[in-house]
């Protein structure tokens, strides 16, 4: 492979060989973007039949069986794709592996709030451009010279998805930099990148299995590129933890990546009952943002935020907050069944009234 | 609480809130210090009763309850303990929290593998003293000024543990930096460093599921130290990963550590079969170094390490064997059941004859 400009951000390492969560029962949880519906009941199956002895042996070392099942329901290599323990131990793993340029990577300013951590952490120096009025990312802020660039499309907590058009904009302005796209959302939207993979070559996608596919409490993550690319990533989990998936975490995994039906069911339902909701906070004359997620962000012209989500408390109705600049009137609701969102519909009409 | 000179190494974070697997059936594997006995009998029951729409959650933060049982086995505090996905992703945590100084950390040369890879990912600066001849860690080269010690006790791949007083006597000389004891596996020796962190505030001891309870493949391991210590680990995990930790880990884990009994049995069964297995080799004239862990290391003086080794191969036996001075004429080998150290032994005379 040639050398690009890029690469010289690639981390120098050698590969070793070898929002206040409440908990009770009763109550309406619309704050962590949680699915509202269980996981592919295919997963109920594996742990029914799970070999618990195997347990006493260590895992894959690079969970290669649920990388095969994730790289054949994309149309990818097995190469092509890398797995970790949930979202955030696969884009840590891709921010220490592609961001160690002396310029700062960029980010979106109303963003995912991990992004400047792991930067803090990883001592990554970092400059942000802020989204315009309407909450859009102006492609254009990411034409000049960086050290990498970190998308999360659809943006949270923002819920605005970007198309094809403005992704290919924004890798063709981004040639000598590493390029990561979050799709932790992308499943509620309307496009992926994982598309581009091969005619992009400093490109990764990340996607993960806590939303669209029920499974945060099982930590399944992915992240797909090049396969010289996903090779960095490896080197960078094997010189950190090399087992970070579990052998649970891996079958489940692939129960869940094959049942495509139910997948699409769920995913189906949470959209239309966001798109349900949207319709009915408009009617309400809260200002809804354009959701590609399973989250809807809104503000009401006529009453504090701050008012509304403490008022929903009391009704044991829980939503996210935060109090942060510009984004201070606003509220994330993370959709859930029609059940619960008609109770949240019902308890806003009661506090508008 | 007060200023002490180990202090300055801690890592200046602000938390954030919120060898070879062969893979067929019929081999016999005494090469990754797995367990041969199944986990116990209880984590089935985990498997069986898990509702497994609760996995649409995310797991609880900090693993709260496993946390809460491995702190009443041990007598200590909730405060004291850090739980995390496996031994390597511990230690990989504290390297980061604990050992920030300009001086080199220090740790043996025979030694676990992953401490220099840690130091070099971390970019952490390192210094060894080798082992004596007949493999034990000098405590007197640890009393020169360092920048943290990390000591496996017992030692890997040698096998040798050491007792309280070279504990204490290590601790009293490192009082201005962190000592971390990696006790992955304490549970086969005599002596474990639990019992100090209340009275050394600078000290730091590992421990793993992985091996002592069978659930290499669940991802369990944990560290206990002084809630301080502690809290700088949280800090390193929320600023990573925040959910190492998935749903069904951590209530296998407190399925595991609740069952006492099954445990001591089977750590017994792998200590009987341990000593019964050391003895036959010594009869066949091996050296073998008294372990207290669940592997021999063991050299045969007119035999060269590999080609026993290949020759156990053939046998479909696989041990595990270094390429590395002063080791390469030594065989690590993992104590199974009785049957497969039968037939480990039975090739090892044909070997000899």
């Amino acid at each position: 492979m040639s050398e690009t400009p890029w690469q010289k951000n690639l981390i120098n390492i050698e590969p070793y060989v070898a929002g206040e969560q409440p908990e009770f029962d009763d109550i309406i949880k619309l704050n962590a973007n949680e699915n509202p519906y269980p996981p592919s009941p295919e997963v109920r199956k594996v742990l029914d039949h799970f070999s618990y002895g195997d347990l006493k042996k260590y895992p894959s070392i690079d969970a290669s069986p649920l990388r095969e099942a994730i790289a054949e329901y994309y149309g990818v290599k097995k190469e092509n794709v890398f797995t970790g323990n949930g979202s955030d131990d696969v884009l840590a793993t891709a921010f220490r592996a592609f961001f160690n340029s002396d310029l700062p990577i960029v980010y979106p300013d109303v963003t995912y709030s991990f992004y400047p951590v792991w930067c803090e952490l990883l001592k990554i120096p970092s400059k942000t451009y802020a989204v315009d009025e309407d909450f859009r990312i102006n492609v254009k802020d990411y034409y000049e010279p960086n050290g990498g660039v970190v998308i999360p499309n659809p943006n949270a907590p923002t819920s605005i998805g970007e198309g094809r058009d403005f992704i290919v904009d924004l890798l063709e302005h981004n040639r000598d930099c590493i390029v990561i796209i979050d799709e932790a959302y992308a499943d509620f939207g309307k496009y992926s990148a994982v598309e581009l993979i091969d005619k992009y070559d400093n490109l990764v996608v990340t996607q993960t299995f806590s939303k669209s596919r029920s499974m945060a409490g099982m930590r399944v993550a992915c992240a797909f590129a090049s396969p010289y690319l996903i090779s960095y990533m490896d080197a960078v989990k094997d010189s950190y933890n090399s087992y970070p998936m579990d052998s649970i975490a891996i079958r489940t995994g692939i129960a869940s990546i094959n049942d495509k039906e139910y997948f699409e069911q769920t995913v189906n339902k949470v959209i239309a009952t966001r798109e349900r909701v949207s319709k009915a906070l408009k009617e309400f004359n809260f200002k809804v943002l354009e959701s590609s997620t399973n989250f809807l962000f809104a503000t009401h012209p006529e009453h504090d935020a701050t008012e509304i989500f403490e008022y929903l408390k009391t009704r044991k109705i829980f939503i996210r907050y935060f109090n942060k600049p510009r984004i201070e009137q606003y509220l994330r609701i993370t959709i859930g069944t029609d059940e619960e969102m008609d109770a949240f519909l019902s308890a806003i009409e009661n506090f508008l009234s």
